[in-house]
């Protein structure tokens, strides 16, 4: 088991990554202020691993309350949180109960509100079971749910207790939901560790073959990367939105095709694809840069070609964007592989090209 | 106009307190990010008051966004929470909007937690213009909303930028809300101020009377109770609690008979005399004491009799109070009129009397 801390102060918290971490309480229960305990997972993981972290916390003496969700980012909705405040209100759950997230993003960022909002804040834990998640959105404290009118628009940040990041999960996840993940594993190269990129182009087969060490590894790089950005900037004034690499187009993406048709990481990948391709028309990357950055998404199996919804729709979609300041689309575009900035000061024409999809 | 400050590091902001101050935008506009502000208000308040502090805004170049909510108790719930959300994202507003909240406890807690949640977290400024909102609730970051199991169940501490309290707007307030704001500023003198329990005393008369100078006062000294006691525990791990003095029981009182059918105010003044008649059962307050705590609530019109629901649903609605600790119903007591201590050491057989409102 490998261990990093995320570094904020009162705040701070341990991520520990490895195998069979899921069975071992001893991991969770320094952590439980009180002996109860609220897992919530969703239909398809919970068949698989809620008895797995389950057990050994009843076997500790733990209280659990099973809390099982409908899957799939569609559900990520105030309908789905009323649910939850619903198992806890009726299980007169406290102040001390510790929430804890078993799933995907889905599950961490719907519990992550819950645990943010009910009773004014209670504890929770991340135990993600997508690589996705491993290396995203179960560390730095971003929660929420969806409204009809744009992704994650209503949330919260609020940080968990301990992230238990444990790799055997993979093992279950779908090869589409693996290359969503690695996506994201990705984006911490390009945004701003090159050595990184260039690692992940050797060990891409292995990573996709879930080789054991460099999962690990890539997972332990990915979260250390996220670390450092959300110590720095745990509430995304700066640097923390380099982050969204992707995000701005991946979200119009998502938006216009319907929640849960393309997956996250398919979005973003497409979507890091389209800001390349701004960012090359701006001059600041070369042909060979985009191709290489192309050719990583594609050996992931994630999708480098956007939806052609025209820009004018993409225009529109992506002004609903959160890091919109004073009417104005900002974008994470690349400098170089391993170097990203967040910038407004870019060609709206351009922005129109890429957006067409002109070639 | 008066200033004091709530200190909270960089969350730190001023209280204004004063005749006028809704007309004078100089107020608001130092701390407005961007010159866009969405006021929160209701069908009650909005008519008096919502042109007075928006005109001025406009004429000093900002674009104002009018929300208007159905006005009561009854509604600050979900479906309320949602209609602010949809004008948001309908007049994408963005990050740095500032929220506005214009009216009393109800309209400050649900525009405070929408400003808490809204692209997890935009800049908000309260103004209330109910006596109990301008001592209490406006104060110290408190937002929330109620769930059809128990008030106040969902929320979030999330401080405002500015508290702006403008006495002025205590003129159209029914004489019955201004009773109910009473009796929170008598409970900062029970539970922490004696002095300001002797002055409440000799002064109620002139404040039930609204005489600007001794409102004024009553509303500052109020104000620097809650300052003092939410700087020293903004997140109600310990002294806080003791500002729910009476609110366990008068939440039991509010849930049974129906959200908004008691005013919050009338309940916790309830509440209070439960709270000190287990006091003098427990031996901590003589009934010279107790007959003082009821003699200034009745002198300010509040009612001081509990409805008789009988012990038993008594004990189950105060069971989901949210200071509840390990199953154990923690009270707010009396030790003497200007001290009350938070405790889970009472006689439970005693407390059972004081429910079942034995002679």
């Amino acid at each position: 088991m490998q261990t990093l801390t995320v570094s904020l102060a009162d705040r701070s918290y341990p991520i520990h990554i490895g195998s069979g971490l899921l069975g071992q309480a001893e991991h969770i229960l320094p952590h439980l202020k009180r002996k109860q305990v609220a897992i919530v997972s969703n239909t398809t993981v919970a068949p698989l691993y809620m008895q797995t972290i389950a057990q050994p916390l009843r076997d500790a003496g733990v209280a659990v309350i099973e809390i099982v969700l409908p899957d799939g980012e569609a559900h990520k909705n105030h309908q789905t949180l009323q649910i939850i405040y619903d198992h806890l209100l009726q299980n007169r759950c406290e102040r001390n109960t510790t929430l804890i997230a078993l799933g995907g993003g889905v599950i961490g960022d719907l519990t992550g509100y819950a645990a943010a909002t009910y009773l004014r804040g209670v504890p929770f834990i991340q135990v993600p079971t997508t690589l996705l998640s491993q290396v995203d959105s179960s560390v730095g404290g971003k929660t929420g749910i969806n409204h009809p009118l744009g992704k994650n628009m209503i949330g919260a940040f609020y940080q968990p207790k301990l992230v238990l990041a444990d790799i055997d999960t993979l093992t279950t996840l779908p090869q589409r939901e693996l290359s969503a993940g690695v996506a994201e594993v990705v984006k911490y190269g390009l945004i701003r560790d090159a050595d990184f990129f260039d690692w992940l182009e050797t060990n891409m087969s292995a990573l996709m073959h879930l080789d054991a060490a460099v999962t690990s590894y890539a997972i332990y790089r990915s979260c250390e990367n996220k670390a450092e950005v959300v110590a720095a900037d745990e509430h995304e004034q700066g640097e923390r939105a380099l982050l969204n690499l992707g995000h701005t187009f991946g979200h119009a993406i998502e938006n216009a095709m319907g929640y849960g048709v393309w997956l996250h990481g398919e979005a973003v990948a497409t979507g890091t694809v389209m800001a390349a391709d701004l960012s090359q028309r701006m001059g600041w990357l070369n042909a060979a840069e985009v191709a290489r950055i192309k050719a990583i998404l594609q050996a992931a199996k994630l999708p480098i070609d956007a939806p052609d919804l025209g820009a004018d729709e993409y225009l529109r979609l992506m002004q609903l964007d959160k890091k919109v300041a004073d009417g104005r689309i900002r974008l994470i575009l690349q400098q170089s592989i391993g170097k990203a900035v967040i910038t407004a000061d870019y060609d709206a024409e351009k922005l129109r090209q890429t957006l067409s999809l002109a070639a």
